[in-house]
């Protein structure tokens, strides 16, 4: 499997991936989860907001009694130059695990699904998990006809060009509703397995995590011949921000990370008229969330009007904490055996969004160096095996008692 | 004249112009140079390296004694969203001096040219002052042919492909030896005339100014999970350093600015890999400005340590002090009265570069704001009127006598 899926959207020069939504990446990755389906003897089907689904025992949804179904899956799309496991390798295991659980012979008393959610890490639209959110309600029709790419394209406009139809995105409670457990296994991204040293967890939470843009806005000016005292160099105000970030991030335990910036005019002898920087914060609470953005945002404001600088900052996207839910989490536990760690996480994930309307749970492989959204990122073929055996001890448990 | 000039590359949003090294917006900017050289009656003609001439009574610098023709003129590209003044000032101004001669009837004893220099801001290729480097042999042909703009386009590309044979491009000596002198009229990029009272200045100095790319290579990682601890952020050592610059230039009086940058991957949950910033200094004089880029240097090599960051540094481009002639500049002083400020820049020029070459000088508008490379770059109208009569008195004082 992972022999077909490697090459694809990934770049001859930085070796990571860019497989963002609705690009031939993307469609080529579709490709490849449609004939996994069909090899498998799977209905396949595509749902109102082009995320894709394999079915074993039912032709399709609408025939599974309300919470009867079985799920499980990932993504396949990339972070910009991401990583091989970050999404493929819980869809790769979910086939693997099917694979498997025919080999044991097991007799599937529920119905079972595989599945792809579109366009989990937001690379191309700047919100994330955009299918999981439409199907679950969370982000309406009409916001998701207002996203945009750094090109100018909208959401519907890029659905439409890869031969979708975007005017029946939406809430999917109907189908929801036939679910009655979502699990998702994913590549760890911190090293707590490595220092725990155990090839499998179970998650227990995600952080709350949101993105904001900040605006600094100073005056477009010559680099050699404006005197220091007549500037207004946004430029300025950003770097003091950024290590603002990380310093209440420290004090707080928390993480605050400015990993995007865009500058105009962006030239080398050109003070910038503007800089906007983006920063990604999360903490294990949201009381703690919440102070680190207001120090980081004070902290901008008081060198802003030193630096003679409007500073504007719009909240992009927020998550609250999500807890999975505990009953399934326990059963996890109790059909790996009850010796399995269970770890929260600051990374968001289909499951986290859509445990607001179903029970989810997910698996988490190891990471030994802890590096995610990286050509870098990666896991032993030992501890990938152990996650698929752990995955589909796990359907066993749930779908063929 | 400033009507058909005034729409061409400008941009409909921010109203700045965006006229770059052989673009659509630049092939413009030269058919209005021949219209208005060709209107007047005067040989046109385009160097080897693209620059543009228009001679009064020869028709080819090549029947010019050495040394006998007088020059004026400027360019007409602009930086990222520059002002309407910074170049086409000063070919506006030539043209208009011209004019203004001939209704004195003045009568030429010496050839006379007006010239647009190529990319003389260096938006498109990041070096500034291509087409007077190559004809003064300040930059070889060699060295040109590696010039890539953002998009991998080579020089040598983009001039074959808006019509231009790349392969005459070099050093043009023949055609320095045949120039006494070059004035270039300019609008001052600093608020020295405004604060002194004065419509018009004469040039004394081109402070020394470099170019230096910091190369900031640290890990890309999930900007949600990855521990602070475990982080390399080159973004912190990015912004610790733009802060220096600030502060080692405030206390040498130089000028420092990191306009420019460039993120990889420029993800917003995830840690970048690069972080490129370009630093842009200039000081009175060459010790000072050596004093403080090792200063700046030094401060990013700590944080780079502190930061796990692999810092590379690379001087992409320098001009040392230009001293104008002071033979020319006092024969300016004399035509002008006398009582014209002497001031000096930290602007680059094209009448900087050939100064290695030939006798140049340099006359300044007042600007009201001092503000400069920004859509909000003014002269007033009397200034600039009174910029054409110095001018023309100048040249009538050098190729008329």
């Amino acid at each position: 499997m992972w022999g077909d899926l490697a090459p694809i959207g990934r770049d001859a020069d930085t070796r990571g991936y860019r497989r963002y939504a609705w690009t031939e990446a993307d469609r080529d990755c579709r490709a490849w989860f449609q004939a996994q389906a069909e090899s498998r003897g799977l209905a396949y089907e595509v749902d109102r907001n082009g995320n894709q689904w394999a079915w074993l025992g039912t032709a399709t949804y609408k025939d599974v009694t309300a919470g009867d179904a079985v799920v499980t899956g990932s993504h396949l799309d990339s972070v910009p130059d991401g990583g091989a496991f970050d999404g493929p390798l819980g869809v790769v295991s979910s086939f693997a695990a099917l694979d498997e659980l025919r080999g044991r012979g097991a007799e599937f008393t529920r119905p079972l699904a595989i599945t792809n959610f579109g366009d989990e890490e937001g690379a191309r639209f700047g919100l994330a998990c955009v299918g999981s959110r439409l199907t679950s309600g969370q982000l309406t029709r009409e916001a998701a006809y207002e996203l945009r790419d750094g090109a100018g394209t909208t959401l519907p406009q890029a659905m439409e060009r890869a031969g979708y139809d975007p005017s029946r995105i939406g809430p999917d409670p109907e189908r929801l509703a036939r679910i009655g457990a979502f699990v998702e296994l994913h590549v760890e991204q911190g090293r707590a397995l490595d220092l725990s040293g155990d090839r499998v967890g179970i998650a227990s939470a995600i952080w709350p995590h949101g993105r904001w843009r900040f605006d600094f806005h100073g005056e477009a000016n010559h680099a050699g011949t404006t005197r220091l005292v007549d500037r207004r160099d946004p430029m300025l105000t950003y770097a003091e921000t950024v290590l603002a970030a990380r310093r209440e991030a420290e004090l707080a335990g928390a993480v605050a990370t400015f990993g995007k910036i865009a500058v105009e005019p962006n030239g080398v002898n050109a003070i910038p008229s503007l800089v906007r920087g983006w920063l990604d914060s999360r903490a294990a609470d949201q009381g703690t969330l919440d102070t680190v953005v207001a120090a980081i945002e004070q902290a901008a404001k008081e060198r802003a009007e030193r630096d003679g600088i409007d500073l504007r900052v719009v909240r992009e996207s927020f998550t609250p904490v999500v807890e999975f839910e505990h009953a399934l989490r326990d059963e996890l536990n109790k059909i790996l055996g009850g010796a399995v760690p269970v770890l929260g996480t600051g990374a968001g994930h289909d499951a986290g969004i859509l445990s607001g309307s179903i029970p989810t749970a997910m698996l988490f492989v190891r990471n030994p160096t802890g590096v995610s959204h990286s050509p870098a990122e990666f896991a032993a073929e030992d501890d990938c095996v152990a996650g698929v055996l752990a995955l589909a001890d796990v359907l066993e448990g749930l779908a063929c008692s």
